[in-house]
């Protein structure tokens, strides 16, 4: 496996990566996914591409918070279901947090949903070392908090 | 005192408000501020001005928050200190409560520090009704957390 920056010829790769994960990821999230991929190939977010081989297995998508001083959003974490469970998005998560160290960077925040097919992505921040610094119910629709993950870069 | 959506020709005083708060906006905070009044007067956010007589004595900016269905965020409130504490964010506060419910929504987050300086404004989040949902340490600069405040529409 390999991380990399996401080249743009490759771009064309990650709708389909976002429509292999099913319903995690409504019609308008994806729409908003894939314009801030093409924002990210502009040079104005960080995009990491996982690589098995041909094939995209995973990206994220981060960058600086506007308005702070070395805070960072993971705002897209996504791997393909046939590459779940294999350390990919760890590999990408790693490889993100170096980009935010080498850019100044001090902490990496990711806003994730508290419903159930969430719970693997909320049990990834954890065993990725984030800590939960709050959440507000019924953020994203009735059920569904916002949660909030923080990790800070040493 | 008048609360009503800003007008296209009251756009250029929201700069001379902000900066009569001295130093509790910075000048980068100052840009992205006015950045968005530009915006909201081309309808993307709800901007609401309080008046005395000819005078714009604050505003606020909010918006419906982006892949939720029924959160706003309050991104922006601003009383000039000669009208302080006579009541205005208050007056605007819930004026924007009219204006979330008149559109469906159900809760308005607002996110600020935890520095000395905005003493006032957690002190006045919380005696709108807003609950405080999480902190995350040294968000914004070192020793400068963010807050989030969350208060549901009823």
């Amino acid at each position: 496996m390999i991380v990399a920056p996401l080249e743009p010829g490759q771009g064309h790769c990650v709708e389909p990566l976002l429509r292999s994960c099913g319903e995690v990821f409504s019609e308008e999230e994806t729409r908003v996914a894939l314009a801030m991929v093409v924002d990210a190939l502009r040079g104005n977010y960080c995009i990491l591409a996982s690589l098995e081989g041909e094939r995209l297995a995973g990206y994220c998508l981060a960058g600086p918070t506007p308005l702070t001083e070395s805070t960072w959003h993971l705002y897209w974490l996504c791997v393909h279901p046939q590459f779940q469970r294999q350390g990919v998005a760890s590999a990408l998560e790693s490889a993100l947090e170096d980009a935010v160290r080498a850019s100044g960077g001090k902490r990496i925040v990711a806003e994730t949903g508290s419903r159930s097919d969430y719970d693997p992505a909320r049990a990834f921040y954890r065993s990725a070392g984030y800590d939960e610094c709050g959440r507000i119910a019924d953020y994203y629709r009735p059920g569904d908090a916002c949660c909030f993950f923080c990790k800070v870069i040493v």
